[in-house]
């Protein structure tokens, strides 16, 4: 397992290059590479309350890519799974904190209490107003006095970002963050560890299990357990957040720890509403990675009780795109199925020059089967002639029933009975030919350009152009001579499908897996079995039937 | 390897429904489970030219997540990565194109092209007025006479739904569709395969290697070569697209694949910028998930030369959160760092009352080395002794050159020294304690209160609580008593430092990952140098320094 950055020192510098880049002019940072990482908003007059997070990295995108207005001012960024300097935090306090000051909003790791809190200090005696308050939201580890700071640092975020936008003072602002903080609670799970660039992946979590209580620097979780399915992992995070939770209507977070795929998340979504702590949850945040563990296949739900002042904080939108909104939930809406799927149903009317017709080909296609199934045998899998004589078959069965006085009608019947009775490519292409052709008639297209645009609508949607070694090698010809006449049409037709033994590379369908040598000497058996059709109504020609 | 779902075969549904219950009332569904799958924008009042897109599931958020004011209007969704029934398109088709009619955004693959061909085609029969548009942006395969569409086919959402939302007609919006499809270039690389829900994992490229020309279903790419680094990996990409593109500006859409954590997405941003293709890069969309594979470790680079219109129909804001947003590209902007970050200057003034004190601490201090480095064997490393000598041979050398007839400054001047002098946590929490202590002094605070204060900030900061086996429990006790007298003081530290050798568990710091025998009937270093600094008080308490 690799990762795609460089040299592992740089990543961080990169990856903040890399965002501020394509911000949109929105970020900026302070000059102080390599050891002062620090983004900021591009856009910030220090006429408010400064809002500071940071941490490690490797949970991007918190906290940079939550640098914007309506959430955080500054982001500082430690290395990877590393706190940010002491120098690095108070650079950024003095970059961003104006006349109301700011308040530093920091996870529960040793390093960064320290850290943050030394700057704090260093930044009150150079006269700054600093408050700072300490996320401890993971309720893995209940033994803990000093509980983890994981993804429901974000509710803090969001809402003192609110607050701070509106113009709150420091003290209003303090005090919103540090009740968000105490009320949420948090709990993670996965399926894999994650790696730290440069280290070895740690095989921790066998195949088959879960770890439930994970942190987000792929520290051990409380335990491991059999992976049965999301359901029966999700009720197990559901018990314990129950535990910790009040009885008010609650947000739930849900974090994408970065390896987990958009269809998993939203069956986890799914699973959550159905769980039994779905009844206790009104809104939701995500599903999105916002505080990852460097593409760590996991997931961590966190929740808060919002009061209603703090749901319209959440609410609001804000700039940085990897807040994803705050969404109500709601049963899911369905619309009536329309009408129109239902198999047309057509009117039996006669026309016994097309019936007769139909009939003759249906059953010289049926009498071919055995040869078009051994020409199939040379470069597929040798079912062309038993699929055509099955289809064939059907349609006499059906002749009975057909609208042979009403040409696009007919059309129609064809296309929806050879979807349904002949498998594989060819039924949907010879659908897609009558029902493009039954479309052209209805229009009042005559006979022949309407049939050619049923051949122009399977070249498009089949993607295979003439000499590709199809039907559309007789067909095409074909028609073309069709205005001449029916015997010129067959002699194209048959000229055509010969033609096909000499081509080499098949350009579509399972032929085009196949090598010149054999193929050679072959005719393609779908233009043997369009100039067997041509040559059945050449034979009838003396009908007038076109 | 398992992933959180449940059933296989319900993922799709499960998937579905939980986007559309945390969609806040914007997405519905057609009531045509199990088979029909099909999201729609439930605000839709077919006053426009709909817009239908669709394929195999996996590729999440594409297609369901981009449906939405803006952008699609319906999305249909197969089995993981096997095309939706013609049934099942026909149902989007009839469910939301108007008067105006809708167009079919399709990628390039057989079933796809044929399922949404042969709705189309029935749609039309049924009266509708359908266009449908083939996106083939992958150039990773040059042989393949239909390339697949990957993630380019968002350039292709997002121009049509801009246009359909401005009402242009359905022959203005597929010809736009056409161009863009044309246009738009895509390469795609991972470092790991993807692994389908139900299947085994395909351990086909190895640690350390790379797969170039990926598609989006875990399929082989083009070649295989060794892994570098990101940079190498991009510039490889980077001259395949740009023998593809056209020398106009080019807006770039960075995909992530699924699995690549959002620290390396942004790395690839930064590497793709500074690549040659850099210069012809003016826009960029993501780094984000927008055409995923199931969690894969890849990433793919789509281009496409945007004119000015089409430039603005990208910005244009839309609904679906998926879709992050078209940003220009700028270099990055740079902020002076703050002053305030140079080591405070401190003017040397004269308090010969103080500057004793502190000298004979120091002593005291350097001359127990050896006793706190014996104390802290039981229960650390063995280096606390080391590390306070250090600190107080450090505080000696620098006394000629401290504030000592200002205490507040004097503060700040011990919590820079100490700061910087002292390694560990150690030295920074003390360094918070002098902040602290200054900072208060300087507002006016008496000392004994500004001492107490200093406490709580370590106590918040640090989250030791008394009883916590710290120097806090030789500080608080000392510290309380201090309004009596020095020598009170003193005795309480020397009783509260004693009774750390009856606490078994250590509440903080490494000796709390040592048992109960290993701590008992020893003093906790930290403890033990405060109780000594306050006896070398009060053994000078004549000098009335407090």
């Amino acid at each position: 397992m690799t990762h795609f950055i460089n040299e592992p020192e740089n990543s961080v510098t990169e990856a903040i290059d890399g965002l501020i880049a394509a911000s949109g002019g929105k970020l900026a940072r302070l000059d102080g590479y390599p050891h002062i990482r620090v983004v900021i908003r591009s856009d910030w007059d220090k006429s408010r309350v400064a809002l500071i997070s940071g941490g490690g990295s490797g949970h991007e995108p918190a906290h940079a890519g939550f640098v914007g207005a309506g959430m955080l001012t500054a982001a500082v960024c430690g290395d990877v799974f590393a706190s940010p300097s002491v120098e690095a935090v108070l650079a950024a306090i003095l970059a961003v904190a104006g006349p109301d000051g700011c308040l530093l909003i920091v996870k529960n790791y040793t390093g960064d209490r320290l850290n943050f809190g030394l700057a704090a200090a260093r930044a009150r005696s150079l006269g700054r107003k600093v408050e700072m308050v300490i996320v401890g939201d993971d309720i893995a580890l209940p033994y803990l006095s000093q509980p983890r700071g994981v993804a429901g640092t974000l509710f803090v975020h969001k809402i003192t970002g609110a607050l701070a936008r509106e113009g709150a003072d420091l003290a209003t602002i303090a005090k919103a963050a540090r009740r968000v903080a105490e009320g949420t609670k948090s709990f993670g799970m996965s399926l894999d560890t994650c790696v730290v660039p440069g280290s070895p992946k740690e095989d921790r979590i066998p195949s088959g299990m879960i770890e439930l209580g994970l942190g987000i620097h792929g520290e051990p979780g409380v335990k491991q357990a059999d992976f049965k399915n999301a359901r029966t992992a999700l009720a197990a995070v559901c018990v314990r957040l129950t535990e910790a939770m009040n009885d008010r209507p609650h947000v739930a977070l849900v974090n994408n720890l970065g390896g987990t795929s958009n269809l998993e998340m939203s069956v986890i979504v799914h699973e959550l509403i159905q769980s039994h702590l779905g009844d206790k949850i009104t809104h939701i945040v995500g599903p999105a990675t916002m505080m990852g563990s460097l593409g760590m296949h996991g997931v961590s739900i966190s929740t808060y009780p919002a009061k209603p002042r703090e749901l319209e904080l959440l609410v609001e939108p804000v700039s940085p795109y990897a807040w994803p909104g705050v969404f109500s939930i709601a049963p899911v809406a369905t619309v009536p199925l329309p009408s129109g799927l239902e198999p047309m149903n057509f009117s039996a009317s006669a026309n016994p020059l097309l019936s007769d017709m139909l009939a003759a080909c249906c059953k010289s296609l049926i009498a071919a089967r055995m040869e078009l199934n051994a020409l199939d045998a040379k470069s597929g899998d040798g079912d062309t002639g038993s699929t055509v004589a099955k289809a064939a078959e059907t349609l006499l069965v059906a002749s009975e029933r057909l609208p042979f006085a009403e040409p696009s009608k007919l059309c129609q019947a064809l296309a929806q009975i050879l979807g349904q009775a002949m498998g594989g490519s060819s039924g949907i292409l010879l659908s897609i030919y009558f029902a493009a052709t039954g479309n052209a008639l209805a229009r009042g297209c005559p006979t022949i350009e309407a049939l050619k645009l049923g051949l122009a609508e399977i070249v498009k949607i089949g993607g295979a152009k003439p000499g590709a070694r199809t039907m559309i090698d007789a067909l095409e010809p074909a028609l073309d001579s069709l205005v001449i006449g029916i015997k010129d049409a067959a002699l194209a037709a048959r000229k055509g499908a010969n033609h096909t033994s000499t081509i080499l590379k098949a350009g579509a369908g399972r032929a085009s897996y196949v090598g010149p040598d054999q193929l050679s000497g072959h005719i393609d058996p779908g233009a043997e079995a369009v100039a067997r059709v041509f040559e059945c109504l050449a034979k009838n020609a003396h009908k007038k039937l076109l």
